[in-house]
């Protein structure tokens, strides 16, 4: 079959591979149907991801049909078409019963592209399915549930949950990219009073707009935390998300808040931060860090059915799987493209072409 | 002043009473701007509230204007237009540090209209000011404000909180009245998935889908349990509200949550229910009872202040406050009239003529 | 092998039968070392348990080695000792995400002497293992964990944690039989600040202050609510679990209790209860129920390993598993024999003779 | 009447000040009967709170009667034997309403002997008295109450609670000065399977152990992550506390949680710290900060009222009241003497000399 592979840093191609197979007995394999680009897939391509070998299929968002079971499966069959979570759950370990996915000490957590080969090919052998894979209603398409796979648990649950955002809150998200809007489209899923976002580009801060910001801030030519105490009173907001994973961003947020604020840390971080406790010890504060579970996957997949809650909103771009490399030029241009997820549809069902005209991308560095 | 007097059992007035004035350093008084009846006012007049007295001025929902300031309080000043909670909070026991304010041991909970001269009247004695009522914004008009006095927090605190709604949730509403209506709408505010009003009147359950209702049931024609299971996957509801106060809505709401599942009641009970344990002993179930204490109106309040609710669609009828009398007629009479809240404006706004062109109803009974 | 075989109403024998064998390939098969009587299989017993039928293996509580391992089992191996829990776990459905075990969908819940073969037998097929044993420290007998299997996790998970238990509270205990002790014995683990036992029989209050209630009540010869009443200054308990099932005691409990109180159904009910929602609804109420799951075994068994926690005051008589018949009689008569719950010592342990002396008890009515 | 006085850094006398006298309605006046000297206290005479004014009387804790009560007093009348919070609640402000009280926005707050004057004297006028004072039990003595004033809620509240020690847990508690202790002797309210105290100082964790710590370690001569990672079989505490206030500790706490654990800082800290966000952010861990705000003090009294807790195990070293002077350089010189809390006793209840012999040591620097 062809897949993404990763070949070391700056490297990636579109080649042909060996097919999956099940190897143990609670694995099946997947067809893949449908397939998206992580930022975190290129932070593997630029070598910040050291554990990731080259030989890799990069990957860990997909749609797709079940093809193959292993023999203790019990809870999907051929055919069944299901939405595969970024992070794989062995179900049985002492974080797993906690539905705390992410830290799965039996061989889970995020494997998919980063320890086992992912999911942009045009199949996958998805470990330990039972606790793992979640079958999609008919009444959803595929472009529907994908980005649950990934972006949009990691913003509610690491970024709205974990800040326990309620009804009339203020909240300010510091970094309006893909991360933060989605922060945003699930913080509205509690009513917040009024939602900040905080950028350096306008172009994001039109997003977060469209996406359910009420006031937008560009704290390159805005002091943000005068706007936010001006907006509050003098008080601070309630809660504050960071979604950037720089210092300069976690510093802002934890200044942004009142007392008896949260300050929820959703960005990856590379550096330590200064953690100012000399005025924040006595302000209540609380501030959280978390990987994804992706534990809320069945609530809001019965949001999507419900029509409260539309993902689709992200699919800035569509690529037939074959054009994945293109894909990736686009995902990796985001200030020029405009890009927020780009959907790349599996060849199986048919929705276009599956070559590429830029051949010359494969290897290219990105 | 002019006041609305309860004279016993089937009787009021719209009498000519003495002027409230300071009592205790922590009181207000307060001019009355605008005010409403509530189902507790009818239930006094038809006798079932034995500890109010023949003499008593009814209400316990209003906006004013503070005209006078006991010297013990320092939140608000002569001319602070304020709600008035129905609920008024010592701010000094045990409960109300909990703000647990309607089981109030220091002499708050339900007083107005109940075991003192309440609010529909011109001017009111409002005791401990400081802890009982809330300064409204200038942006918010006092009809967008005065259902917070009541019928909203009751829904939001007993129902939807209590009740644990969360997004994605479904949520049974046993009786479509206005409590019902009013926990639909503050049950939008933590998006469910699916909002299901049971009722026995087609015409409130046209006003449960205006309110957010996805899905109505009128329980005459059609089985609730076996329609809520169909909806469910046989499973049940995530969560129930009774709104009714009979045993029949009660054991209906206790049948139609999952395991796991939380029936918030929220009905004014005058009997005991059957509680079915010989099921539910097994079926992990949470039922809560509940006062409103009201804790939540600054929040309701920033919520209208932000635009996220609008409390002003259950006044279906305006009255200029020397109409209270007929007020009362058009409330009682809510299965003609399809009144939900009546509004009674205060004649010193001069929003209209405070004589009524029915005196014969004075001392009618209701 | 040998096991204590249910034939129908009033029925049982030490009956030779087949051993188990491996099924699915997530069972292990495990050798019993230790195991014990619940109240549940006298009720099988009596025949009010419909669903299990003559023939069953009965017992649901058990510490055994590992024998044999099914294909898809990962966590436990040959040689390994592990408690069995009461509750079986699939791993996979809804609920079993949301560690309600009890009320797994995929197969799991109470199904060991229920509705498949238990554990009073020389050896037992044991379905989703990894998700339904847990390994036995070193340092642990197996006496030590045995009453994990039900009683202790049932009073703390449906008890404690569901009363919300916290330092400091009033907690009335209605029923001081072993369900009521084990409630005693683990609310102390929240240290409240008065426990109070009710009870009809003087022996088990004896027992309830050996288990740490610091007041009991003789309901028979005290009003158990003006007791009450009188050691709270007339504001009642903060919680109150109910510990018998029957509608009386159910309807005690809710009378004890504060406004703000909960009350935590434990008792296994057979009939409807009266619920004064007349009084009730507006004293802020919560009301619980709940099967065990026993989700808390892991942090039961670290209380156990660290010295905090002492569940062998349970075992008041032991027994060679080869005497079940003879431990039966003793459990069932339990006002007699004072039994609060008995050992059966596996054979394999060499801990006893097995051969029971009262040959004529075999196929003897409860 | 005398009082400890400071006069700038380093400067502090016995000296004779004006009697208090109501001021605000809402005020009582106390005679004190019962005080002590906290760290913070000594932070002020370094000159390290430049709010507090040269001419202040210091002290944040007492016991004392009731003298004189304000016209809007009404919850203790003179006489009355009442513990004084270290934290004043006007009751009013949207944080006094959350048992906020630490961040009161009313005028209240810590102002005891920091913006108002204090308790170490003989008289002291009590602000807010309805909100900030509790009645004391006649069964329970001055000094059985005392250390619920500021050392044990700030431990419990800040430490304990922030931290949601569970049962079964393991808790670190980086320093065992007061703050260390008081945290441990709470923590053990929810029976944790294991408390570790870290500290440079072999005498203090001598005392830890007294407390209830049941390992500790000095991490002056033993890597304390290593220890507390092989205790924990590699995963860490589950609730680590910081209890000394400099980056070191902090960061150490932070290292010793396991993922999904909570560090609660008890700590005063002057400077930045560092997070290292950089191997936190995939930790799923919480980090609190707060300010005591005494809102467990009836739950604390009940506990020691119903002799769950010993506060009477901080007391060292007493003192009469005159002899506050002497007391200061005892507490101050804890390294010596090995004080914990020294209690200064009224003189008002004659026990004792209230001439200290000394006199030297009067306006002598700390």
């Amino acid at each position: 079959m062809k897949a993404l592979v990763y070949h070391g840093p700056g490297l990636r191609g579109w080649d042909t591979v060996p097919d999956p197979t099940i190897i143990d007995p609670t694995d099946i394999v997947v067809r893949n149907d449908c397939s998206t680009i992580c930022g975190t897939d290129l932070q593997i391509l630029k070598g910040d991801v050291p554990e990731t070998t080259a030989g890799t299929v990069l990957g860990h968002e997909a749609v797709g049909t079940v093809e193959e079971v292993g023999a203790a499966v019990s809870t999907v069959v051929k055919g069944d078409r299901v939405l595969l979570s970024c992070v794989s759950a062995c179900g049985r370990c002492r974080y797993c019963k906690e539905q705390r996915y992410g830290q799965c000490l039996g061989g889970g957590g995020w494997i998919f592209g980063h320890t086992i080969d992912g999911l942009q090919a045009e199949y996958a052998r998805v470990p330990f399915a039972d606790t793992s894979v979640y079958k999609v209603p008919d009444a959803l398409s595929d472009e529907q549930v994908l980005f649950l796979a990934d972006i949009l648990p990691t913003s509610y649950e690491v970024g709205v949950l974990n800040g326990m955002v309620a009804p009339g809150d203020t909240v300010a998200i510091v970094g309006a990219g893909p991360i933060g809007l989605a922060a945003i489209l699930t913080a509205t899923l509690y009513t917040p009073g009024r939602i900040i976002a905080i950028d350096l580009a306008d172009s994001r801060l039109t997003s977060a707009l469209h996406f359910g910001a009420d006031t937008v801030i560009n704290n390159g030519r805005e002091d943000p935390v005068a706007a936010v105490m001006e907006l509050t009173n003098g008080l601070g907001a309630d809660v504050a998300f960071e979604a950037v994973g720089v210092p300069a961003t976690f510093e802002l947020a934890a200044e942004l808040i009142r007392p008896g604020g949260r300050v929820a840390n959703i960005g990856v971080h590379g550096k330590p931060v200064t953690l100012h406790l000399e005025t924040l010890w006595t302000r209540d504060v609380t501030i959280t860090t978390g990987l994804v579970d992706t534990y809320t996957i069945p609530q809001l997949m019965r949001l999507v059915a419900s029509g409260r809650l539309d993902p689709t909103v992200f699919a800035t771009h569509r690529f037939a799987l074959g054009d994945t490399m293109a894909a990736y030029d686009v995902f990796a241009d985001a200030a020029s493209s405009g890009a927020l997820k780009v959907v790349l549809e599996g060849s199986a069902r048919g929705k276009g072409p599956d070559v590429y005209a830029a051949p010359a991308l494969i290897g290219t560095a990105v």
